[in-house]
């Protein structure tokens, strides 16, 4: 393509509307223009970058034996009641756009589609012979983000590969899942990203077990915790750990003291001189389930550790039955107005005892019967621990789990597992911390959609079984912003070459010199024709504009035309290293190619 | 691909939802499932399928210079209001799906990319320099259709190649629309499909001239007139012809006579004993604009001709000015209760007069102020005819324009041209019909989108002026299924080779024979090797359902390792002819591909 007849804009400013640099970079370098709130078209040169990283996601899934389709985007409210999932996605999460038709039925647009796969298996598969199969498509995806940001990172239309697979067994599914995870690994180390394997929460989408793929880089949203020996990797979201050890309390006594002007675990220590590990935490939050019924959860921590809201949010959905609760519609900290609702009298926020509903709640046991207390790990076992006493500006300390608080029956894992605290594999080994962007995610869903949508097969004996499902998904679009937010410097984009746009620009430095225009007509003509993907760069421009675009823009190598033409030689840079060499005009095209083979196969 | 590891599931019987030949074959072959309303799934042979086309459709768009993006699917209402085209689409048409965010902010689901382009263009393009500009993109739309059916002919969701093109002149856009003729003839003939270029009306997308590719097919909704001589075609809607001659009227006298039950041209000239073509037919339509507006259209036209609606709404929207408006939201022959409103009595349907405003309408004046007549140019040459009286039971004979009934100002061509009439440009020639589906639409839009929404450009003397676009659309999901509609048989599909999912099936008659299996296995990896796209039947199953499988999708060659493998020969059958022949086993790599490269190039 030449670049005076294509749409190439560049922009020397930042954009105000980019915070983090892939985001600015694709906006300067012309890549991307904004449309809506997190909606963006893709302009040629993004196009070109999406349709290889989606090509090489293609192959890796093809090569396993998986199937591509294409699902519709939009998709009838009836599927997603009969999942349980039509509350969770317009109401607790709330993520999920949906419209009225003509006919005033309800439509969703897919976020994802474990819905409508299943309502296709359902119809279709009848007998294990058909199994396992693996069905994908690379479509786009419709997501009502709270904050749409950062460019196509958290967009609310993108572009995602997502397969599911159907099996008779747990054990045929852990087979393609692992099949699944070394066709990432193929696909994320073509695509020529530094990326690492994680644990990963299962979220929304169920089932009993998942992993993450993360592009490092430092504007990523995850944090991930790992060691060293690469044994273990975490989403901090799902990491645990061992704790660092409690200080042993030095408060032999129960007794209850005026503590003014310390409501947060930083003061206390630093006013009792006590570790922050001798106290235990209590945090209030408000859990609405579908029913209607809300819960007022108390949970206690040890001082020194936070709660991990996914973690919670997981306790309290798989604890929903005892509520009569099908769905966890929205976890909260409770704020004033909720707190008057249910609170005697207004709460001693800071000084909050693990008894708190005996005299704040329990009084109120008609209007808000459900409470619920649970204690994290880490609090279970400290001895004459330091506590709030329901009594603004007082604590207890000396206070003991089954003398003064019953120790509540429910014992969790509800804490932030964080860097520095010691593998659980081995205690020798301390997490470190890491930050990336989620552009893969795996999971092994088992019956959860196949059970409630009634999507089985007939086994070899005869028995009508539910499918076993997996489901597997890339965000293909965010996958190219990563690139870039893992590789540029301050001059612009550095892509990979397996997903640069173009392999090769070929810049006149001065179109008004005859010689100069020729040979690179010849090396354009040449390069393309063998396969060499390569602009040309003949805009009426001056030499300076065209090379810092081309670095802005990022191709990986840059061809000049330049004084060197009189020696048969022409000037290859690097994009990478700004490497510079004079290449005999008989051998550039022969030296890309092998460049970028190098580049493309390692 | 082998069958007994694909999602190959096909249907013995004709599904109920399905009315079309093409319609109930896809459903039958397993190449689409219906997800919701005019919403489908699209399998792995479909996928293929549509790939193909796709592919085709890029090549012939690549090779013009024209560049391919990819716009959102959601757009801000923002843009449509911009552009005038917001009532139009949400109400008067109707078809556009709308949905809100979680800011409240409206936001629809592309039908059509116009305004995003256009904002895009007004955003990148600055000067003459950058002109002209071609960018498109293959991508899903969504229409909340009235009535969706066929399958993906009139889908709520399907894919559209849509391009758009931004120029300095109208002559610029003249030579773009001629290179998009040449790709659109050159992208369909690729495709191994009869079809043939229309002139079309250009509807609510606007502008000065536009062309319709249609697929010739018995089931097409759209009727073609054209002509033998290959030098007039046109979608009915937009067609013009010679009417047949009228016969000179024998009623010399104005008179008012009692023509008891005449409401119907039909039973008045048989009462009159007169020709259709003496009589002048008067029809009410009612048009509301986005101003609130309501007009009375008192259409008259000859009694043998019929009114185009089309052509009557592009009238109106012509007339708009007239009455403020500027969109029209609505044209509808009035009901009961619409002519309640503004009747001064009720109205002598079947026998209303080129004067009904003045006994009927004008008493009610301040309700309804604004009333407009349109002649068609079939009635305004007619003298001593016979009309309407307004009086039911009585007609008018004998009467004449500027005597009886002023000739209203607005002499238009409103009338439905016909099979049988003759040609504009050779009366010689008589109008012939077909059906057609529309799997293509090139406009010339003009500076309708640019003005609207101030996207200009800077012209070589320094101007600013609006940029000249053009648009151009191909049906990729629909063009498909048209393939199948124009090609098949009793026994399942027929796909042109080019767009067939796969080139070849190998079929094993018999899984336990060995030497059959061996054979089989041996010309699937050959041919696939060799870049014959090939399927291996290798179920097990009876021959005959093999068989009657691979004639229902329609793989153009089947390759069966039957009895003659002994003679070391295969049996060859071609899809479309059944003709069977016995070719030697190593020569079926190369007579394949040689059929292929004949019929994919031919």
């Amino acid at each position: 393509m030449r670049l005076s007849q294509m749409l190439f804009v560049t922009l020397r400013e930042d954009p105000a509307e980019a915070e983090i640099p892939s985001h600015k970079l694709l906006l300067r370098a012309g890549y991307i223009r904004r449309i809506g709130s997190g909606v963006y078209a893709y302009l040629p040169l993004m196009w070109r970058v999406l349709q290889k990283v989606s090509q090489i996601v293609r192959e890796e899934m093809n090569a396993t034996g998986a199937q591509e389709v294409l699902l519709p985007a939009m998709q009838p409210s009836e599927l997603w009641k009969e999942s349980g999932r039509w509350d969770t996605y317009t109401q607790a999460e709330g993520i999920m756009f949906t419209l009225t038709d003509r006919q005033n039925r309800e439509v969703a647009l897919g976020p994802t589609h474990e819905e409508v796969i299943t309502a296709i298996a359902r119809d279709m598969i009848r007998s294990y012979r058909q199994l396992p199969l693996h069905l994908y498509q690379i479509q786009t995806k419709f997501r009502d983000e709270i904050r749409p940001r950062f460019g196509l990172m958290r967009g609310r239309e993108f572009i995602m590969k997502d397969g599911y697979s159907f099996h008779t067994s747990e054990e045929s599914l852990k087979q393609t899942y692992a099949d699944m995870d070394r066709a990432y690994r193929n696909m994320f180390t073509r695509t020529g990203l530094k990326f690492r394997p994680v644990e990963a929460d299962s979220g929304a989408i169920g089932g009993s077990g998942s992993q993450e793929f993360m592009v490092l880089a430092d504007a990523g949203e995850d944090e991930i915790l790992y060691t060293e020996d690469g044994k273990y990797s975490a989403n901090t979201e799902k990491a645990v750990s061992l704790p660092p050890d409690a200080v042993p309390s030095t408060f032999t006594k129960f007794e209850k003291l005026d503590t003014p002007n310390t409501p947060t675990i930083e003061t206390l220590a630093q006013f009792l001189k006590c570790s922050p590990t001798q106290i235990v935490k209590n945090v209030l939050y408000q859990a609405v389930y579908d029913n209607g019924v809300t819960v007022l959860v108390l949970a206690s921590i040890r001082g020194d550790q936070d709660v991990n809201e996914v973690k919670l949010t997981n306790e309290l959905v798989k604890l929903g039955d005892r509520f009569g609760g099908k769905t966890l519609l929205a976890l909260t900290v409770p704020d004033a107005e909720a707190q008057a609702k249910w609170a005697a009298k207004p709460l001693p926020l800071g000084y909050i005892s693990p008894g708190l509903e005996d005299s704040y709640i329990g009084k109120q046991e008609k209007l808000h019967p459900k409470f619920l207390r649970l204690v994290d790990k880490t609090a279970v076992d400290l001895q004459n621990f330091v506590t709030g006493s329901n009594e603004s500006g007082y604590h207890v300390v000396g206070a003991n789990w089954g003398k003064q608080y019953p120790l509540p029956g429910d014992v969790v894992d509800i804490r932030k597992a964080r860097p520095g605290d010691r593998a659980m594999h081995d205690p020798s080994q301390i997490l470190q911390t890491a930050r990336g962007i989620e552009v893969g995610h795996i999971f092994q869903l088992g019956t959860k959609y196949s059970k409630a949508m009634g999507a089985t097969y007939t086994s070899e004996t005869g028995e009508e079984l539910p499918l076993v499902m997996g489901c597997y998904g890339v965000g293909v679009s965010r996958l190219a912003q990563a690139a870039v937010e893992q590789n540029h410097d301050k001059d612009g984009i550095i892509w990979p070459v397996a997903i640069a746009p173009y392999h090769a620009i070929v810049v006149i430095p001065n179109i008004t010199d005859a010689a100069q225009v020729e040979a690179a007509e010849k090396l354009y003509a040449d390069l393309n024709a063998a396969g060499v993907e390569t602009l040309l760069d003949d805009r009426d421009e001056r030499a300076g504009v065209k090379f810092k675009d081309s670095e802005l823009v990022g191709i990986p190598f840059r061809v000049v035309t330049g004084r060197s033409l009189q020696q048969g030689k022409v000037e290859v840079v690097q994009r990478a290293t700004k490497q510079s060499q004079e290449i005999a005009l008989d051998q550039i095209v022969s030296t890309l190619k092998q460049w970028i083979q190098e580049a493309i196969a390692p």
